[in-house]
């Protein structure tokens, strides 16, 4: 069965996913009719060729600019620093945030050789001194774990002065968990919560 | 994002995926190379255009009978009657089986109004009744729920005095499971120890 062997394989690369339930999603792809397929691997093919990153905040986008940095109701003197995109949808759905966001799409971690450089630590330092008026505050919102940490206070020192203030999310976040799981109210809580570093 | 919107959609139709999980495997694809991608939508065509069902047993095959019922080692006295074609697998990795197998492809659930005609009975008392030299073991091995009972208990009536001996494995397997999640040494145990019905 060298074909559903292929596809319960290239199951197995989903994040998360063991051999079983790898076996399962393929059952599921052998039951499901030839257009629920079809409309699965269109999808898959349109993702791939429509989305991709917002020059400015470097979320996931459709367009040039993605919703949130062409949104003229958005406060523009604020950025919430996030390590991946998903965390973007987790925040958002607090509604406790109406500033811009900032994907860093990693975390900066020495352990795995991972330094600024391969992170948008860069993009933001020149987007902070680029932007007139002047940002007023960064709020940094990686994952409370040490890679997360690091980042956090590599941020702070590198932005120090040229920004109003910087702060952290704090409140409510418990430590070792990822931010994109958390429940909102602790999130929303974390938002208001946010202390200055 | 309409196109993500789109892919997160068809994601969450596969089996006990939730919203966040199908957002975590949208990621995994919009990071994913073009050719990790490509092989993933090849493999899900070529499955879908190549595997078919064994006209014997009716498990998932890539030629006309499946690799099973082609074995020449195999018993083919012995029919292990399964509701799903991954049950199979789960079987075989036991090594404590050398028959045949029979799927039905679900299990009869008066409450959801599947009868006997939507699952392949009438199959199975064909392919018994045309056996030459007679069947001599059928053993049931539905799921150990209300509906996997039910079902074991009308193919005992229907295929009674047809066969040489109708068993039902039991011993070792905790009620309320799922056979192709269970470990290999308790389904094992639950074949050697298979009692009459």
């Amino acid at each position: 069965m060298q074909h559903l062997d292929r596809l319960v394989r290239a199951l197995k690369r989903l994040p998360g996913v063991g051999p079983r339930q790898a076996e399962r999603f393929a059952a599921y792809f052998l039951r499901a009719s030839q257009g629920e397929v079809n409309e699965f691997i269109t999808a898959l093919s349109e993702v791939k060729s429509s989305v991709g990153l917002c020059p400015q905040c470097f979320a996931y986008s459709e367009n040039d600019l993605c919703d949130i940095c062409r949104d003229t109701d958005r406060n523009t003197a604020q950025i919430c620093v996030v390590e991946d995109p998903q965390d973007i949808e987790a925040i958002e759905k607090t509604g406790a945030y109406k500033g811009l966001y900032h994907v860093l799409h990693g975390a900066i971690s020495p352990l795995e050789g991972r330094g600024a450089e391969q992170v948008k630590v860069r993009e933001l330092l020149a987007r902070v001194q680029q932007a007139s008026p002047r940002i007023e505050e960064i709020i940094i919102a990686t994952d409370p774990d040490s890679e997360g940490e690091t980042t956090a206070l590599y941020l702070a020192d590198l932005l120090r002065g040229q920004v109003g203030q910087i702060t952290r999310i704090g409140y409510g976040v418990p430590l070792g968990a990822d931010i994109d799981y958390m429940d909102e109210m602790t999130l929303g809580h974390s938002l208001k919560g946010r202390t200055k570093i």
